[in-house]
């Protein structure tokens, strides 16, 4: 793995809403301290970084802008000028000028983190990849939620998130780990 | 539900290339009878119909147009006319023009089946459900394989089959069954 200017840092709907209790248990309690240190890595760098903010239209979701858990969590809040952009249905690539973004910055790989593992990111890494990019998911920079399966069985979190995995690498894009990033020659 | 002329039938990868041993066991092995009969409904009400064949790059790929598997199965083959649309990744709406075909037909509903599960049809479902289609996904005309998830465990190619539709239930699509559809109002 190397980590070069074209290689674009793409966080997706980290915001305090998703610690609303009624997302069910998580996984990855440690997450956010590998998504800030992986922030931190490309601000040094200086290499692109694109916040992605969902600005839910439903009324009921602790993503709507009217709401105080719209905001970004502590550890991934931007800074200096770093690129926001707002979206609101699950891929990062429908209604934004993402895609334009990446191809004036000449980006030709994508490392991506967030949330959920089953929902935005895996929207968002399926659509990338079909666009062309080249998407490496940051997995233990991600997490999910406990949820019941279509025939009923509840299903853990660490059990939902393997099974999106399984379903993204090497067909959408590859899987790695922070620790493997943080230590990829730049 | 109530099937009317603006209600579109899209067909995803029914090709050969899906019966090839290398993908494991299946689940729904009653899928294509079913196919069938939503098929020749939409046939015999003369509603939008679209056959989307995946035309793969990979030499290896039952998909690859030049091999023999990259022709439709039996049970699903295009007559008279239909709409065959020809993809390269997995969402029928990357490269192609469904969209803006939908958008003449001013087609508000998309009934949608095929192969498999996990794959071409939920990146067809997340990607037309944030273009802002209105999806029914007849999940008993689809099917998957077994697979390992992230973290080594066999998964049966139902479990792989129930997760993906729990993930897009309500989020992406309203999940129905072939006899929903059969028995709808039209």
């Amino acid at each position: 793995m190397h980590i070069t200017p074209q290689s674009a840092l793409i966080i997706v709907d980290v915001q305090k809403a998703i610690d609303l209790p009624y997302w069910g248990v998580r996984n990855n309690i440690d997450a956010e301290m590998k998504m800030r240190s992986i922030l931190e890595m490309w601000r040094n760098l200086g290499y692109p970084i694109f916040h992605i903010q969902h600005n839910s239209n439903e009324e009921a979701s602790g993503y709507n802008p009217a709401r105080i858990s719209h905001a970004f969590k502590d550890e991934t809040v931007p800074i200096n000028g770093e690129v926001v952009i707002g979206k609101s249905v699950h891929s990062a690539f429908v209604g934004t000028d993402l895609t334009q973004r990446l191809h004036q910055l000449a980006v030709d790989e994508i490392f991506m983190f967030g949330v959920k593992t089953n929902n935005s990111i895996e929207t968002s890494v399926r659509h990338g990849a079909n666009l062309g990019f080249d998407i490496l998911l940051i997995e233990d920079a991600c997490f999910t939620h406990n949820q019941k399966d279509w025939n009923g069985k509840l299903r853990s979190a660490e059990d939902v998130h393997a099974m999106t995995l399984s379903n993204l690498e090497g067909e959408y894009c590859r899987v790695v780990t922070s620790s493997q990033v943080l230590n990829a020659q730049t």
